[in-house]
This record gives C-alpha cells, sequence and structure tokens, in this order.
C-alpha cells in the first residue's frame, strides 16, 4: 500500500489507532495539537513538534535564513498556544547540506529563530546537527507548560458555541501566491511576510486559557476549513460558517481583488495562517469582545457550532447554506 | 565559511556560546546529553532530540523497519540514560520519500520503536508526518524526568574518580564493519544487533543516579575516546584509560580476530555502543561492584580522572602512557 491511498490524516488515524497512551498521566498523546503530560499535581508539560523540509514546506529562493530560523519557531509556537500553554524552550534538529549551506546563513538562521524565541520567552535547550544529503531539514520541538484544568483540547466544542477566529485569513496563502508568480510591488510586504515569518498567537493563546474563554480550540495551520473539520470531528459537532463574517485584511482584499480569483476559497483553505480557531459558549461574547480590544488584532465571530449539522456548512452571501468538503492540504496526496 | 571547516563540535559550541540560556529554570540547555528544566519544586523535566537520515546514519539495504524504528528510539532514550532520568513519551517526526517507502515499510518501523517503547516504559506522544524527499529523514524528541538534585551531568567529574563503562566496546563498530563488508556467519547475530538495535541503558542510568553513584556520566555515541572528551572538558579534568582493562565481548575478541586489524583502536574510537561512561568517587567503587552484579552485562573499570593529567592519556600493554586524539565521528568532516 503506498501513503497516498492512506493520507497524511489517514496515516496518523491509523497510528494513533493502534497505539493508544496507557500511562494515565499522557493526557493526550496523538489527535491535538500538542502532547498533554500531567507531571505532577497542578502542572502540565505540553510537547509539540514540526519539521519543514526544504523543497515541501519551504524554498530557499523565496525566503531566506532569518525568515526561516523564525517559521521554524513559530509553527511550533502555534501548537502551544492553541493548547493555551506557555512555551518554554526548543530543540532544533538540523539536516545540513554543507556544500550548499553556508555557516552565514546558518547564523541568519539562528538569529531569526533566537530572535522570535527572546519576543516569546522561549530559549533554545539543545538540538542535533548533521549532515543532511539534498534538502536543509529542520525539525523542532517546543516543551511548554500549563496550569491543570487550564488546557484547551480541540475537543471540548459544544452545541450552540460560537466560533471564533483570531487575526486574519488567508493571507500566508495569498502572500505565497504572489512570491510563486514572482510579482512584487510595494505595499505587499505585510503579506508576504505573513507566510514567510507568521506571528504565533502565543500571548492570546495563554489569555484565552487563563480567562477560561475557549470550551475548544485549534491553530489554523492547513486552512480553516480543513483545521475545524478536525475541531467538529473531535467535539463530536458540527459547525456553520458565515462566509461574509470572515476577516480578511485590508492588503488581502487589495491585493487578491488583483491577482486572486477566488479570494473566499483562498481564506476558507489556504493553509498557514497560524491564527486560533476556538469555540466558547455564547455567554463569554462579551470577555471575547474584551480581549479583542487588548489586542492589536481582531478576534472575529465566524460561525456556530450545532448537533444538528453534520460535518461542516457555510452560508453564502445570499444567506444560503452549503455543504462544503472540509478539504486542506495533505502532504501525501497534494504534494 | 564551510560547516567542515568548524566541524560538528565546533558548531555546536558556537551556538551555545552565541545563545547562553537566560531563563534560571533552564539549568541546562545545549552541551549535555539532554536539556534540564525544572518545573517546578523537585521535578526536573528532561528533553533530548536526534535524528537519522538515511544515507548517513543508516542504510536501508542492511536495515529493516523494524530495527530502524527501535534504533531512533534507542539513540534518544540513551541521552535521558545518561542524565539518570525517567523517560516519559516521545514524539516523532518522518520526512517520508512515499513513492519508495510503503505503508508496510512503515507499519514494522511503528513496530519497532513502540516495542522499545513498551520495553521502557515510553509511550508516543505524537509527532509530524510528511512528504520528505529523496532521504528517509527520522527525528524523535524523548520527554523525560528526574527528581530534583538526582540529575548526572557530563561536568561532575572530580580528581581521582574512578572510570566506568557499561557493557561491552566496540560491538556496534565491528557489527557496522561486518555489515558492510557483507559477510554473515552463524554465530555474528549479536555484533551485528549491536548495531542495528542497541539496548539503551534505561534502567542502569537510573538506578546509578537513584544511588548517588556517578560524580559525571555521559553516553558513548561518538566513540568512548570522543565521549570521555567531552567529559574530561566538561569537568575540568584529564583522565587515563588502560587498555588492557576496556571491555570486549567474547563475540567482538572471536570476530576482530578475523576481520579487524586494530580491535582497541575499534573498542576506543568506534561509535554508537550507547554505553554509559561515568565517573564515580572511589568509595563507590564496592556499590559500583553491587549494581554490576544485579545486571546481564558488566560495568567495567577502565580508568581514572586526574587533575595531573591534560587532555586523554591511554595505558598499553607494557604500562607505557601515550597521550591520544580524541576523536570520533564528526558529520561535517568524516560524513
Amino acid at each position: 500500500m503506498k501513503l497516498s491511498d492512506l493520507g497524511e490524516f489517514g496515516f496518523i488515524d491509523r497510528i494513533a489507532r493502534k497505539y493508544p497512551t496507557k500511562n494515565p498521566s499522557i493526557l493526550k498523546g496523538i489527535g491535538d495539537d500538542s502532547a498533554v503530560i500531567s507531571l505532577s499535581k497542578g502542572l502540565i508539560v505540553l510537547l509539540s513538534t514540526d519539521q519543514l523540509i526544504e523543497g515541501f514546506h519551504f524554498n530557499l529562493e523565496i525566503t531566506d535564513g532569518w525568515k526561516l530560523g523564525w517559521k521554524s519557531l513559530a509553527v511550533n509556537l502555534s501548537d502551544i498556544a492553541a493548547m493555551g500553554g506557555v512555551p518554554i524552550g526548543f530543540c532544533l534538529s538540523l539536516g545540513i547540506p554543507s556544500q550548499r549551506i553556508s555557516i552565514e546563513f546558518l547564523d541568519d538562521f539562528y538569529k531569526g529563530i533566537t530572535s522570535l524565541g527572546e519576543r516569546t520567552g522561549v530559549e533554545l535547550l539543545g538540538g542535533d546537527t548533521s549532515e543532511g544529503g539534498e534538502r536543509l531539514t529542520i525539525s523542532v520541538s517546543v516543551l511548554g507548560k500549563a496550569s491543570q484544568g487550564k488546557v484547551i483540547y480541540r475537543q471540548g466544542g459544544k452545541d450552540g458555541d460560537n466560533l471564533y477566529v483570531t487575526g486574519y485569513l488567508g493571507d500566508a496563502a495569498l502572500g505565497l501566491k504572489l512570491l510563486k508568480k514572482g510579482v512584487y510591488k510595494k505595499g505587499m510586504e505585510n503579506i508576504i511576510n505573513r507566510h514567510l515569518c507568521p506571528e504565533p498567537r502565543t500571548r492570546t493563546g495563554q489569555l484565552l486559557a487563563e480567562r477560561g474563554i475557549p470550551n475548544a480550540m485549534i491553530d489554523i495551520s492547513d486552512g480553516l476549513l480543513a483545521d475545524l473539520n478536525h475541531l467538529v470531528n473531535q467535539s463530536g459537532v458540527g459547525a456553520e460558517v458565515d462566509l461574509c463574517l470572515l476577516p480578511l485584511s485590508t492588503e488581502f482584499r487589495a491585493w487578491a481583488a488583483v491577482y486572486e480569483p477566488n479570494p473566499i476559497n483562498l481564506a476558507l483553505r489556504g493553509g498557514e495562517d497560524y491564527e486560533l480557531l476556538f469555540s466558547a459558549s455564547p455567554e463569554k461574547s462579551e470577555e471575547v469582545d474584551r480581549l479583542s480590544k487588548e489586542l492589536s488584532y481582531p478576534i472575529t465571530y465566524i460561525g456556530k457550532l450545532s448537533r444538528k449539522i453534520k460535518g461542516i456548512v457555510v452560508k453564502d452571501e445570499k444567506r444560503k447554506i452549503k455543504e462544503v468538503q472540509p478539504l486542506g492540504f495533505d502532504h501525501f496526496r497534494d504534494g
């Protein structure tokens, strides 16, 4: 059998079913943004890992060492943020094509990764460095902590919950599209940097958890619909997303009007926004608004969870309800 | 500048100097077998990561999925053992050449890695799976714990300490040599498996730490001399190793006599034994002997630490003292 028959998520599901955790102090193994381990009374340890492989996750023709370093940590911090955790430090493994990658490039890489580290209070703990062959291979593991009872899982969504998303959708996917097209115009920097060096929602994830706002949370790495699909499946409810409410940045609207025939599709399915998607009981809506005003980006209501809905439906601009396929990026099918 | 000018350890030293940890709860960042973090009173968290890249760390012509899975976890558990820690779980990232690697191979891989997991009480916590291109790329991070005051570092070696090593030296390097030569004879299984699926000294590391025996400890992954060199450098002492005392297995002696012109060199410099090397005060020698009798493999006295010695010297079979270059495998120079 080939991996492409199962797909990335099919393969992961299969492994999770075959190897469920037995140790009662492991509160969550495979299946959420990070693993959750109860190590002593009141203290939760979080562990998350992500790898970036040249040519599949990044392309050195459109990024540089600094931005790649930043992004390698950002995608992992986003997983800790999605649990409501506080990141502490990270291990970094590099497989380096040493004939092609210079020390100067690597120095920039470390500058980028530690810049985001300093900004978020996260330090380099160790790692492994070796010859890598054809492709630069980056693997980061982030250690985080949380208080008992404050961890937010994907599975807690409830019938009637409001659905919210932080920041803006589609920017990263549009940024990548512009980079690939090779068009570069003044005013595109923000959109492009949303792809190259995304800002993980570390502090916002912590504030949401501290204030007990979300019932369920996930970060948007594979696209809104794909990640919402994980949340609704694990919560045992369905969701309705109002397309008119999707938060689109001013830059996104401006540049998508020129370069993207279907902006809403990009906002729904484009990956790598690294925003937080969460559901909260309607009585928390004032608290969400209050938090949103404390931030430099909005938290936007985009729909509802409902047990009457199977899967995900969208409400279009004519208020018509349509079923959608929650497809995002799958590494073994789309790669 | 090229990586080969600095070498793997030069590069890591450079990074460690540039990015020292500042958070006081991070007791050790780069520079030991694993990172050591104090998360709450009395509780220490350990985090270690290692990657294996096809063609550099393993070769699918001489191993199989099961053994590769086992080894991928073993090399990481060895790092936790070298701190005296208790491993809890691991995250696994795979970059998979999906056109060449079958689901059946991956199933075997997971069987191997979880077999060692079950044996050591370590569970799969999560990970990341994606298309990998030309080479199968494996990155494992292990989370462990320890009690405050019970963690053993590389840096604690003292003048006058006895030097000990668990198990046997050189087996893994000889096993690899036999595999590469393509000779296979009855009775070689143990030697070959010492390379393909080493047994991490998990329980022994914990017992040593619980009983407060070692002053300093490291696992032997790059060869006895190279790893001893880390221990003596970080401890600020020198070491004398008695070549007549190196523990060589019966199989090693038998097959090395036929296939290896310089067995002692293999025992000193051959990597991947994943044994524990530790120093302990002479008054602990009876406790070391007692522990050795509880195990299925010996713990052997091989020399002394001394502040009068600079670096490492060896005593040969004629009781002559010789200086040695503590060279082991360096990925950017020897790879």
